[in-house]
């Protein structure tokens, strides 16, 4: 998926939602658990099934699916497979956080590109240019770089400041932003640094950025549309946990659906005031 | 396993070589990938059988596992189980480059040390203290944090200064080692930066280092010992492509084994030098 079919479907569905399937099995419903064989997978798909409709992503976190073994990685696989088959316009972004060089690098690409087909990856920056090129190569998919996360460690090293007061995260955008286009990078900015987005949109006015941060981290949507906005859109909002364990009972599905179209009525607004969308 | 234990496996063995278990299917010898149901595992079992007793531990790199789906993390689970029951006297390093936040990065240490019960799991720094924490609560365990790695890209952004001329990896050093003690904390550092070894020894003096970037990526052995060996030899240095892959032929196990002996000699002479252990 391109940019322009990325806009086109955020104005379709006037949401820029994307949804993270960050599936905890100790917070999958008691009765899933007992009564499905591939629980992870059953969440997963009754979760996607009611709010395809609001958001125009999916981002699962590995870490989740590794953390139940070669199991958890069946239902990821499971997972993955199953929006591509029933809902092709789904943008599906696979967050491992990777970022290997040469070899290593190329075996991570190959994995998520070619064998699970995601559109997009979230890789670190730690290792530089040779660690983000494996991914890079491919034209018709997104790299996304981890640049200021919404966590406070990102305090630590990513505020880290140079002798002309340039963040770390700064030189991320800055060195990396021609190392692909616009149509392959992205970056992770949190909506807990939304006032931050002012500094990032002079490097990278373009570029789409996947926030996180919003719902259990309360970051605000207002700011980070304020600050952030292009005239693209240029953003994907995530929310996980608010979504997804908005309810633990029969009805969770349903209750996720809810959670989400609050969202995406927040985001319509929002779009509108930008004038990219028509009011409805 | 502790520092003194690890100290003690290095002193016996005369040996402060890590094998990493990069197995790329591709580069399995042909005979063996049209007779074995699992060539990746069955191409480790060889590699461990005929290296084991001129090593102290052993890498995979997750990479080459994932790029294989749910098939490839089988072989690595079948690969650490082997370790751990034919040679438990071995440390197993996950080679997976992780670093998230909360939930995130707990699952992601709860995959690592109590699913597959490895001793330790490489992380990267990006995201700061709060990624970094939760592998660090498994006192027993081992946390193998990025620092100066051995890529060209390493210049882009490890080797950032602020006003006071400190490298970024400096202060990823130097905030990380009170985050844990010196019993479950090591850091990475590339061969190919050797002379750095001599700054890095000021501020980690008593922390082993993973070493990356002898064989392949022609390192030197001699500098890495030089500038970077401390009283309680404090390396342990990886060598992966240059051993695994010596030879595709039958004799490949064989002609690993040689490659390897030839490293150990030059670390048993090492360590002599060093008088860490007595001549034979």
């Amino acid at each position: 998926m391109n940019k322009e079919e990325l806009f086109a479907e955020i104005q379709k569905k006037r949401s820029f939602l994307c949804i993270g399937l960050d599936t905890d099995i100790r917070k999958v419903p008691l009765f899933l658990r007992e009564k499905s064989e591939d629980p992870i997978f059953d969440f997963n798909k009754a979760i996607i099934d009611a709010t395809h409709h609001l958001c125009v992503a999916y981002k699962p976190n590995l870490a989740f699916y590794e953390s139940m073994g070669s199991f958890g990685m069946k239902s990821f696989e499971k997972t993955i497979s199953y929006i591509q088959k029933n809902y092709p316009e789904l943008f599906i972004i696979a967050d491992a956080k990777r970022g290997d060089i040469g070899n290593t690098g190329e075996q991570y690409a190959k994995s998520f590109f070619e064998h699970l087909k995601v559109d997009a990856l979230t890789v670190s920056p730690y290792m530089g240019t040779d660690s983000v090129m494996p991914t890079l190569k491919y034209s018709n998919k997104w790299t996304i770089l981890l640049a200021l996360t919404s966590n406070d460690g990102s305090e630590d090293f990513q505020m880290m400041q140079d002798a002309n007061g340039e963040y770390l995260f700064e030189r991320v955008l800055r060195r990396s932003k021609n190392w692909g286009d616009e149509e392959q990078l992205m970056y992770v900015v949190g909506a807990t640094k939304a006032q931050m987005l002012e500094r990032i949109r002079l490097i990278v006015p373009n570029h789409f950025l996947l926030i996180p941060g919003v719902g259990s981290q309360e970051g605000s949507l207002e700011e980070v549309a304020q600050y952030g906005m292009n005239n693209q859109c240029g953003l994907l909002v995530n929310a996980s946990r608010s979504i997804i364990y908005a309810d633990d009972s029969e009805a969770f599905a349903m209750r996720a659906a809810e959670e989400a179209e609050k969202l995406r009525r927040q985001m319509s607004d929002l779009l509108h005031q930008h004038k990219l969308i028509e009011s409805l």
